[in-house]
């Protein structure tokens, strides 16, 4: 049954195929489903015409369905799952965003989703069933026949993003002792064989992986060569609970195209293909990107209700941050009062000093991730951070001291007070965008979550401080 | 003498792999090059002791030379280069970050530089030519041996980024016609064949590709089977002037393993392999994240100098944006001589705009990227961030009226005013964190690079504009 699915699946991708390639543009490719279909489907949705969305749903292949569901707002999405239900081809789940295939899981009840998870690989299983409860998880990994149920245990055994959780279990491993004429002719009749293989791993008598043979070298190897004679020995185990994100820095970092996953018994248990590392590599640096402006990834898909929710923590973190400087700007409430002019003049030291801060942060958080920065460079690239905002200071402290000049000719000591303050800032704020993330690494804090806001927190405060203080110290 | 450079490398990286596994910590895995060797080297550049630098160096592999050379600083790495300059191992700059392969080229001369690049896959070669202004890179590519010489050219051709630039021109064709048995029989009599390859290709005879084949497939079938009857025959060709963002998507979007790439007349010429996508899938999303910060990447390996250089360009536009929010608040500096409490609040404002208004940013820059957001879906995305804008503003807005009516008892009025400036300034942030991006896309200027500040302008100036502008139509 299984099976089926699955050969099914690859006919229709290529019938896929076949269509992009008849049309080239960009844009096309992506939408091989029209704006009629998904007119077609609201209206039917609106007027609850049920046989007829069932007819539209059914002539769809299932990468098409996917773009379908991904098209439609949540609650028509909810609403359509509701109808086609029981009727929903399991191979739609591999092709939708992972957002959404939450949602689609959360309209359907456990029998229907004990029926689609059966039919899925059990990477795909493990994809539906990592998010949810414990309890309904169980209840449905039970319901699984023997083999999956077997897979999905142990794949959800190791911690969600680990090698052990992303690894492949369908993999081709041969006695080392074989030769090249016996491999070849095991990949001719063996039938229970993946796929798609591009690399036999060789292993001992206990299942200790020894090598590994890419298939063209098998190919171009003489018949009665003995694969380990051929084979790369050198390989490097990957342990089950190493970071997915730590494996992905091994694939680049070496140039793999393949690693071998061994438990603690140094016992393989699965491989790593690089076509998975791709979509890491791309999970892992997006993640960055939402974390640093406090924002989550597929709020495409999401409703209006559950992106409000996730952006409340930052916006509130941001809140105390901006407070804080807010009661600064309090402690100078009567030099205001003196001297307006400060009011206007104060917002452009703690900007500058905010996007200085975060320029060096961004270095720094993708520095941490590549491992570009270790213990070797780290002191020299926090004395070039601050030589930087040192010289960033300089540079434009002159030229706001000039235009204050210029502007407020009336004021001349302010333009010194400014230029004071910039230069200040800048140098904190420099220090700040990589002592913040250095120091959250440390204590084991994603650096790219919460930098921003002490980041922030201390450029503003600090420049309204240094500038509003110095105008005290040096005006009045 | 190019296939003894890339056979020695060969061995190289599996005793690399063999030192790797001994030490299995992550840290120590990157670090294999101790901290001694560097400190020794750092002496001996001191004090100009050319032998005995030499010396280490030649005692160690193109890796770890690599990493020696990455580790030092800015002048150090030049004078390195300067000792080693003809005797640099060519191997060593496919593992050098980009930045500092540029750094070790400007110091060298262009006789060193023609026999290195000499020694390179055109790959290779054509990564360190393309930085080169074209004078040089004339100069250089004439003096190359002529089979690179016609490679490098044709590569460099085609413009940076695109398809044509990244494709290997190393791949295995045959025609369509062959049996299993004859391919076989190719593969293990041919010389000529690439040092690694995953799929052959299958052409017409007019070199138009019609299909491929996985090598595992090829295993797996009857010696008189023909090629056509099991290739993939719905391959869809990439034109030779496709961006790599775009190449990458595809591959995404298709799990593709490989991809067959055509010039303008559809004969193949080159073919892309997952394992480059790695390296773009990493480099676009990164290169992401340092535009909205405006940074750069490989800060780590530059000098101050360049640091600075590099960072200037963001924080001039960024000075004109808080230039004008100063203006702005120029306009209200009466006001706030009258009631200096306004200067206090009037930050909030503007700061919980700028945040709400990034995370709107950082999901559309991406969602633009990764093509999540299309026309069928733009205009509900837009409606959207605007309702979650209104229900943070309204959210924020109760909070800080609840602050400032505890805070400033006094001024009951005041509470008003910061709510109703807090709930306009969320829905102009959302707003414009999701037309920015689409207007600037529209306009074929990349939204990650240029985004920012006109959020930050509009946030800014707009947050003070609608606080004390309502300020001083309602207090006074």
């Amino acid at each position: 049954m299984k099976k089926n699915v699955k050969s099914r699946k690859l006919v229709l991708k290529s019938q896929r195929k076949k269509r992009v390639k008849e049309s080239l543009t960009p844009e096309k490719q992506v939408l091989g489903l029209g704006p009629k279909i998904v007119n077609s489907i609201m209206i039917g949705l609106e007027e609850n015409d049920t046989s007829h969305i069932r007819k539209i749903v059914e002539g769809l292949d299932e990468y098409d369905l996917a773009k379908l569901i991904e098209a439609l707002d949540v609650d028509d999405r909810k609403k359509l799952i509701e109808i086609i239900g029981g009727h929903l081809d399991p191979s739609v789940f591999p092709e939708l965003n992972e957002v959404v295939q939450e949602q689609v899981i959360e309209s359907l009840d456990e029998k229907q989703i004990v029926n689609i998870v059966n039919e899925l690989d059990s990477d795909d299983a493990v994809e539906i069933l990592e998010h949810m409860d414990d309890d309904e998880q169980t209840q449905i990994i039970n319901k699984l026949s023997p083999e999956l149920k077997f897979q999905v245990k142990s794949s959800l055994h190791y911690p969600e993003d680990s090698a052990g959780r992303i690894m492949s279990r369908d993999f081709v491993s041969v006695p080392d002792d074989w030769t090249v004429k016996e491999a070849k002719n095991f990949l001719l009749t063996e039938e229970n064989l993946p796929d798609e293989f591009y690399t036999l791993f060789m292993v001992d008598d206990k299942m200790h992986p020894t090598g590994e043979l890419a298939l063209d070298k098998l190919l171009r190897a003489k018949a009665n060569e003995k694969l380990s004679n051929i084979m790369n020995g050198e390989i490097v185990p990957v342990d089950v609970y190493t970071d997915q994100e730590e494996v992905a820095h091994m694939f680049r970092e070496y140039g793999w195209r393949s690693a071998v996953v061994v438990d603690n018994k140094g016992h393989l248990v699965g491989v790593i293909n690089i076509d998975d590392v791709v979509d890491i590599v791309h999970e892992e640096v997006s993640e960055d990107i939402m974390h640093l402006s406090g924002a989550e990834e597929g709020d495409v898909y999401k409703s209006v209700n559950s992106i409000w929710k996730s952006r409340i923590p930052w916006l509130i973190t941001n809140l105390f941050a901006t407070l804080l400087a807010s009661s600064v700007v309090k402690g100078f409430e009567s030099l205001i009062a003196q001297l307006s002019l400060l009011a206007v003049l104060m917002p452009i030291v703690a900007s500058m000093g905010g996007t200085t801060g975060n320029q060096t942060l961004a270095v720094v958080v993708r520095a941490l991730a590549t491992k570009e920065l270790t213990s070797r460079n780290t002191l020299r690239m926090i004395g070039k951070e601050f030589m930087v905002g040192l010289m960033n200071g300089l540079l434009f402290a002159s030229l706001i001291a000039a235009i204050s000049w210029f502007v407020f000719p009336q004021y001349k000591d302010l333009s010194l007070v400014i230029a004071i303050a910039m230069v200040c800032n800048l140098c904190i704020a420099s220090l700040a965008g990589i002592l913040i993330p250095l120091i959250l690494n440390k204590l084991k804090v994603d650096p790219a979550v919460s930098s921003g806001v002490f980041l922030i927190a201390l450029t503003d405060s600090g420049g309204y401080f240094i500038f509003l203080g110095l105008a005290k110290l040096l005006l009045f």
